[in-house]
């Protein structure tokens, strides 16, 4: 690829991030689907304390399967900083972003906390299908969790 | 457009909200108001949970005239995230932003709060006037807003 | 300097603050050593409160060798925002980031304080050496600090 090239994936993946971010927390979740290839691997093991295994999914579709109604009647928020997006070819890439997010969970939300704040890493593999990057697979890691 | 000068437009308009950032958590509002078209439409109806009608305000002097004064003994900071800019033309473009902002009202602000904590997106339009991307429009939207 | 090659040099510059921020909050303090020119001057007197003039350190080393047993049992996160870099030829730049950041100390921590909250600006030169862009200055100043 040349530099022109690359430029542009890197732009195109970073507003691939940015809807991620924006129809997520504003639960437009079929716009959310769209931005993962089918066979999304998503690792949320360590996103709360507690490790669940429940929270490794393989699939699109399974993982909004679960997030949606677990994110029905919580208010979310976020954000995404300092991406490390790297080429691997015209249709592979990874990446790094610092991230924060907050939940506060509604009256009739089964998330066992009044409200999230978190800090972390997102490491994340993207695809190039048909013209188009999507998120291959995404795992959040952990600087800091708080809950209460 | 060809690729290299939308690039460049995207940039800009990046750049642009940079400042519009800095100048505005550093009050230098003669720089904060350069960065508009004169005929600005702010709409912060939604900043804050009272939907103020007055908070929607045309042209960039009575934006400033407005703000200046009630932020003037209010320590504040504003984050901008993840732009989502369309180039529309070589003069035209939009943007979405998503935020995060706090407001430390000191003892001589009229503001009705002694602190405010909230996260939306705001959605802009710009306008290339003489070579240069100004903001012509920004709504604020919010996720969340703490008070107390 | 043509578009393309300036454009390429604000991105490795943005890359160059990305990877401080991770190793930073990694704790990778020999890859953050390797980001700095050996010469580097960092100003941090206006990090906390205090204003220590010891907070003014010369040489990437001795920064170094006093950040990290100083961050050894702390949790920290620092994010960037906003970057305004000025490519000022093609082996010097400058820029200036928003900022907030989060310091947990442990209870073996040297550090005064059981949580700072901060938020302000980066000002900072980069030099290019041997192809590779690095930080040359940091100065950091705040807009606002929560000690508890």
């Amino acid at each position: 690829m040349d530099e022109i090239d690359r430029a542009a994936a890197v732009r195109d993946i970073e507003q691939l991030k940015a809807r991620y971010f924006r129809t997520m927390d504003t639960k437009d979740w079929a716009a959310l689907e769209s931005l993962f290839t089918p066979d999304l691997v998503a690792d949320f093991r360590d996103a709360t304390p507690e490790h669940q295994p429940a929270m490794l999914i393989r699939g699109a579709k399974p993982y909004l399967a679960a997030l949606a109604p677990m994110l029905a009647d919580v208010v979310t928020v976020h954000h995404g900083h300092m991406p490390e997006i790297v080429v691997e070819s015209d249709a592979a890439a990874r990446g790094v972003w610092a991230m924060e997010d907050w939940l506060w969970p509604g009256e009739t939300s089964p998330l066992p906390f009044r409200h999230l704040h978190g800090w972390g890493h997102y490491e994340e593999t993207y695809r190039r299908i048909d013209g188009i990057w999507r998120i291959a697979s995404i795992r959040l890691t952990r600087l800091r969790v708080e809950l209460s």
